[in-house]
């Protein structure tokens, strides 16, 4: 295998300009989701990709999936799917990515355009997108387009699957893969997906865990329309008084959740997990420089990545309805609605976490002795997720990875949920292994989100790589 | 004097279609201060009221104050000053308002738009200004056009000095009237201003003391960005954690300030103050009509009262900096900035609550052992303010009100601020009185603003009075 995957290097770097002149292009179409006057930018993003792959040679199809849940006047991007290959000889891996966007704007605080890949003397490639998910999705056109230059037969049958909903919650995603899972999907052995980053700059890894979230929204109200503190201040309960109050019991500033009940949920630490962490790249200033701060909790890599992996936390968001411009304006919010959310970890089933919730809220709103009124309701939940790193479909990407680095992956679990990774794992019954170009700095979400020229390179010649090995790696534990 | 009154009066009611049109021209321009793209309405606004005082034979001048500190691009909006009458033998009036107004979006809840006055079956007038305070400034106008048309004679001279920053810190005012105290006032021999509100909404009241009002953030601080809570949620102490904890150490839910030594800072409570509560004409149903709910605190008035005129207060109004909008975002916020304030009352001084309060706050975030950076500001302060009811100006008015309305008017404070008060006490040396135009259902700074045409029309009537009767009391504590 190594003389062909020689050859299918030089030519990765001989089209690098060419990988990243596409890169351009897709970062200057604003495929932003959450924005309702853009969804035009998403759809010409999805075309782009179609167009892109028909070029290839790929068979491609745009599959609508209707009209956007409680926006009825906007259609949902359509699910770009593609097959490119269908040697009844070869395995299928089914890849998934996504084409859409988080808002950005330049105003924001980016130092460049947003939405013009903007490459630094230190081949940092700046835009949105350009880490989450661009350069992944693109990196999968691109390990075909090498094959074609290089003359190398393709070691699988691919099947594609990109979305332009993912960074608003997936709306459709599922009923679509599940309905898919036997047809479209159905010849899949595993399934890849690309869409997360490694744990710090300079190690790849392979991750197998997710945690969950359970998302809250908690809504203290009492007046019937907002007040002036001038006039009602002292005379009446105020909602942002109870809200502070309840929200401040929920977790400790040392990130310990004080909820009755969560922490008995969580799977309890074994001697092997806790061997395992000692040997993961990863390094305080690792996180202290994704962090920009030396704000950590803990002084030590291993707990640091527990905490992130393993055991459960709770994030404050924000409030709604409450003053948040800046200046100064002295109003009593009539209603406001804090946000929260719990990322849960194995064992912790969404309904129990739900039952300690509202009791907690229920109990800590009522010691206030307010007049007002409290409800706590669940915005949306995810399951956490949990692969076995030593199928087959991980131990030809470890290959892979030693193979264009030069040293063996981290085995790692992530702190975030990637809802679908569960979603295909459910529906089609197969492996998923996720397998990220990117690395921890590229502040995906963030202003000036960005990816290293070298990661979208090598990392192109990975997912390459990783197609050679995952067709010839003997099945086991499937 | 009653004779005169009473063609006056008929005029007044004569004119009132005439009257309601001139507030429905000066309520469609939307003159909103803190909107830097309506600057120009607001401008526009200030040039309408000088257009209708100059052709009712006034001498008007509109005097810029420059530049908008931190806003250098924009003007401020001119105050105009206005003369009626110089007779030598004649006392003279001062008197203040703002043409400026809060900002309105028809999408805010308004059920009418919110810059077309809207007059209802019965008699409510919605629309923005409508209260506060383009119907009593454009009542002192009527009030000369309705003396004209009656043929009667001015009872004074009128000063007028209306501004268009009133609901955006009055910027560039105080300097301004500080500058004019010996200039353009220099005749004053008492001033009037008609900005606020009734108790209620059947009984007049004049107004003698107003609460002043600390306005604090609070930022807290430690990432370098904003961050993804699935990757660092339980890693790293979050800024949001701390303010909730940090805030809800400041007030009590039944409003009771929580900060060491400010309810120290208080004057006492005398006997005969206590015994003034009693016969104010307020109902715990106005409290409870004017909340839009039964979330007071307190179950009697007089408690009610004194919390709003004579104890501090403190509100939280709002996170800067953390996830606002609806719906779900999973964001940890790297800065946030509470903002709270407190009302002041006879005798806090502002640098002493100053200290207590940044004290307080930093023994409270010491408390939490966090590594986020803590920083507490002062973003604006006013003085309260107590006048002396028996000076013949509030005697004055009380037999006006007693004129127009058949009963004595209750002697009222208010718990909000309006800082220009003490400006023109400190800045004339003359005493000040609040007559109030609207009631307390009126809801200015709210949705659905309004004036009830009852209280437009008899309140013209009544500023009318209150000139007739100030140009003849006999002067006493003065």
């Amino acid at each position: 295998m190594a003389p062909q995957l020689d050859s299918y290097f030089k030519q990765v770097d001989d089209l690098s300009d060419h990988f990243i002149e596409r890169l351009r292009k897709a970062v200057a179409i604003p495929s932003v989701s959450a924005e309702d006057d853009r969804r035009p930018e998403v759809i010409r993003m999805g075309k782009f990709l179609a167009s892109e792959l028909k070029a290839l040679g790929a068979d491609v199809e745009l599959r609508e999936l209707g009209k956007q849940p409680h926006k009825e006047h906007l259609d949902l991007p359509p699910v770009v799917v593609a097959r490119y290959g269908s040697d009844k000889s070869k395995r299928t891996i089914l890849v998934y990515g996504h084409y859409d966007v988080q808002p950005a704007l330049k105003d924001d605080g980016w130092a460049t355009e947003p939405f013009d890949l903007t490459v630094d003397d230190k081949g940092r490639m700046y835009g949105r997108g350009s880490t989450d998910d661009k350069g992944p999705v693109l990196g999968w056109l691109n390990a075909i387009e090498a094959h074609q230059k290089a003359g190398i037969d393709f070691p699988v049958n691919l099947l594609m699957c990109f979305e332009g909903m993912e960074e608003y919650g997936s709306e459709g995603l599922d009923d679509f893969i599940n309905e898919e899972a036997k047809k479209y999907f159905k010849d899949a052995d595993a399934v890849c997906i690309s869409d997360n980053y490694w744990l710090g700059t300079e190690k790849p890894c392979l991750t197998y865990g997710l945690r969950g979230c359970n998302y809250y929204s908690l809504e203290i109200s009492g007046p019937g329309q907002d007040l002036h503190s001038g006039v009602f201040g002292g005379t009446a309960h105020e909602p942002m008084t109870d809200l502070m109050r309840v929200m401040s019991t929920l977790v400790a500033p040392d990130g310990k959740i004080l909820i009755d009940g969560i922490n008995e949920l969580v799977a309890p630490m074994t001697d092997d997990e806790k061997s395992l962490y000692g040997d993961i790249a990863f390094t305080m200033d690792n996180l202290y420089e994704s962090l920009g701060s030396t704000s950590g909790i803990y002084d030590n890599k291993e707990q640091t990545l527990m905490a992130r992996w393993r055991y459960p936390s709770l994030s404050l968001h924000g409030v709604e309805g409450a003053f948040s411009a800046p200046g100064a304006k002295t109003v009593i919010p009539a209603k406001v609605i804090g946000k929260f959310s719990i990322r849960i970890v194995p064992d912790m089933e969404i309904e129990d976490v739900n039952k300690l919730v509202f009791a907690h809220v229920d109990k800590a709103f009522a010691a206030l002795g307010s007049k007002n009124t409290c409800k706590c309701t669940l915005q949306h939940a995810g399951k956490w997720w949990v692969a076995s790193p030593k199928h087959w479909n991980f131990t030809a990407a470890g290959k892979a990875v030693e193979h264009v680095w030069g040293v063996k992956p981290d085995l790692t679990r992530e702190g975030g949920s990637i809802p679908v990774t569960l979603t295909f794992e459910q529906a089609t019954g197969k492996n998923v292994l996720l397998l990220p170009m990117g690395s921890s700095t590229d502040a995906a979400h963030s202003i000036n989100e960005k990816l290293d020229k070298r990661n979208y390179i090598e990392g192109i010649k990975l997912l390459g790589t990783y197609l050679h090995y995952v067709a010839e790696e003997p099945m086991k534990e499937e």
